[in-house]
């Protein structure tokens, strides 16, 4: 099953909820993005899915209490219970039909001329809440957290760092490298993130020492979550392997350097990662992304073809995704003068030398079971150029030996890396020709100072 | 808080279930571990909460319905809701109060001369169920699942193989080096083991290829499940991170050599683990390991001592658990023969160069959030004696440049590595004179020939 373009992206369906008709927005009617979230005044406990149109939260669970999706349900596998629950996970266990099936009828309750709503005050006022009255938390409940190393430039990039007499190791072209992350620490966009104390070995003279991080990062990332995969034992073939996405978001995979230099040999990266890692709150179903399909990245002569089971037709025509991708800085001093956050990084999703579906299929090559509400984050996204490196760690490398450059602020501040009390906004959207422009939210977070 | 030795280790101490009193038994009544299972003639979803008590195990929920723990119930939080699971994790939740109150009061309903329950014969009947009727799940719904590489021999062995000029790296004394897990592929003993395919590099001079891996070996773990440890951003001290220890239980790490060897750089094992990972049925308290406890591994001199946050008397005093580990194989052949499965290895796990309490201070010194039902492993457990090598590339490896030497079964078949239909028995126990013999039961997988 490949995610056609068909009438749900023609740019001229329109909504009677009149923000989602805005131009800027990141959330028109043919977005429709699923989320988990509370009213200002509810408890954590109380999360329950909504969906995002222009600026109003929908609340699925009201339109289902309403009758809204009587003819999609069932009395076997209720929706109300997969829509009552603090996470998408239920729901994306029940598959694409439930789940897709209530995006289509939102998509058609909602539609400029569809009038099923029209005269019920009480309930619009109920289901369709001001965004800024809710609070987002974190999308899934995660059962596994995977992060892959997909971006070539970004491979090389750290590799001339890490290991400059050898820094893209001889598999980074045969396998869609990957390691197993923390899902207990991934957090809602909006979260602080706690700046972490741990083990570094500044002198290689003198003995490690352990407190705050010094090389605080940001990592700008794409996430995938899964709906059913495949069980353990069996395979995701490629031609499949979007089948298992449900949708796509942004993900800040938060990094201490120095203490990441020091630890992640030879075992990989651990707990200069596992303090923190920010999920966007808004997952975009994978067929909205239809228009802004791309081919896979194209390997340049000399670089070998993938191994067959890596390898398809359409994921070579058309695995990629062409997301904008934009990173801005705010730190205490710009926002105690009102001054808006600075663009840091601009690039796009289509330069990853590995796609999803490759990522996915190596991930189950083995029979590892992908279930529901995993998550599966791209790796840091770094374009060729180097205005779209997507950490600090690039960003300021000016080659190898030579000192780092810190990027300067509209307040004359200069960052190497993260200083306590910055704001870090990942952004992304997709745009193109004739169609409307789909968005993917905010992820955010701040820097608290390490607790000593 | 440390576990101390009490009047719940008495020798002495009987109970009316006679096969508890059986000095051979792994489950006296000073044992009592918890695990997750139903009855052959009910389904996966019927998983609840028992205890182990020689060969039988106690249905808790029957126990709690009889009204047995209703001095312990919390209107607020139900006992019921915690056994009535299939898994420990809400349980576990519940907190150290919780679960030692139901052992100590099954303890004190076991005991010989109690009579609480010796008129009731449907009761017993329900609720003390014959073991060999029973299917055990795997214990926890781990959240997250992390493995260690606390064993020095082991890593000092697997060093030389893998990097013959640099074996132990510079952070190995200071850091007890982990790594994330994965979770969902986490099994019950008794699960069939499907040999992976994944990809690797047999010749270095031509492409990989993928297919069915060829060095397919087994790693002999202890795992150590959490309760209740530390929200995001707070950390764990040493002097504490015991009280956030459930319980022990064993880990069969099945590995994949050959697609290990090719992935593993720079991120870390990913495929060649995440296939499968066997974990024994019952968790031993924690409190019931208390009098076999010893001192944390003593440095030889030169090594480095470890930084103070992973430092205490206590640790330093009986950080370690003498717990006696065991690897049986049996082939296809030796079953079909009716031959008894042959001990490849015993050895200790006192030897670790990390103790528990070190790896959990380590885990959340940067403030990762450890929760209710994580699982940690210790990493293979191989000892300073050839015979205590903890997995078949220890075993069957004769030095540095020499040619595997295969270990020979009672058939005359040789093994390097695992072939199909292959059975692997983890089996742990602790004694010490005076005290009762401690069994953490059996870990067990058959491998399965790959998919093709």
């Amino acid at each position: 099953m490949h995610h056609a373009i068909d009438e749900s992206h023609d740019p001229n369906l329109k909504s009677w909820v009149e923000s989602a008709n805005d131009e800027t927005t990141d959330f028109p009617l043919q977005n429709l993005p699923f989320g988990v979230f509370h009213t200002d005044d509810e408890e954590e406990g109380d999360g329950r899915i909504g969906m995002a149109i222009g600026d109003r939260v929908v609340d699925l669970l009201e339109l289902c209490e309403a009758g809204a999706f009587d003819d999609l349900d069932d009395e076997e596998n209720p929706i109300d219970e997969d829509l009552d629950a603090p996470a998408l996970s239920i729901l994306l266990m029940s598959g694409r039909e439930r789940w897709g099936g209530i995006r289509d009828r939102v998509r058609e309750l909602l539609t400029h001329g569809n009038d099923e709503l029209a005269g019920e005050k009480e309930l619009l006022e109920a289901a369709l809440l001001p965004m800024q009255d809710c609070r987002m938390l974190v999308p899934g409940e995660v059962g596994d957290y995977t992060d892959f190393y997909a971006s070539v430039h970004h491979a090389t990039n750290v590799g001339s760092m890490f290991r400059p007499d050898n820094p893209l190791l001889p598999n980074y072209k045969w396998i869609p490298i990957g390691y197993h992350g923390r899902a207990s620490s991934l957090v809602a966009s909006g979260s602080e993130i706690r700046r972490p104390c741990g083990q570094t070995r500044p002198d290689e003279n003198a003995p490690p020492v352990y407190g705050p991080c010094k090389l605080l990062d940001y990592e700008l990332e794409v996430g995938c979550m899964m709906g059913p995969a495949n069980e353990r034992g069996s395979r995701l073939p490629i031609e499949r392997a979007e089948e298992a996405i449900f949708g796509i978001c942004l993900v800040n995979d938060w990094s201490a350097r120095d203490m990441q230099k020091w630890e992640y040999q030879p075992l990989g990266p651990f707990l200069a990662k596992s303090f923190a890692t920010t999920v966007s709150p808004w997952v975009v179903p994978i067929e909205a992304l239809a228009p802004f399909r791309t081919p896979a990245f194209v390997r340049p002569e000399g670089d070998p073809q993938p191994l067959d089971y890596l390898d398809s037709k359409h994921n070579r025509e058309s695995g990629g995704i062409d997301i904008t991708l934009e990173v801005l800085i705010a730190s205490k001093q710009m926002r105690d003068k009102g001054i808006a956050p600075v663009r840091v990084s601009v690039g796009s999703f289509k330069h990853m030398y590995w796609t999803f579906a490759q990522m996915l299929t190596h991930h189950a090559s083995n029979g590892c079971n992908m279930e529901a509400g995993d998550l599966i984050a791209s790796g840091t996204v770094s374009g060729p150029e180097k205005e779209s490196r997507g950490c600090l760690l690039e960003m300021t490398w000016d080659g190898p030996g030579k000192p780092r450059k810190p990027i300067e602020l509209p307040t004359g501040e200069t960052r190497t890396f993260l200083e306590d009390h910055d704001e870090v906004i990942l952004k992304g959207w997709c745009e193109r020709e004739g169609y409307r422009r789909i968005g993917f939210g905010v992820c955010d977070g701040v820097i608290l100072p390490a607790r000593t």
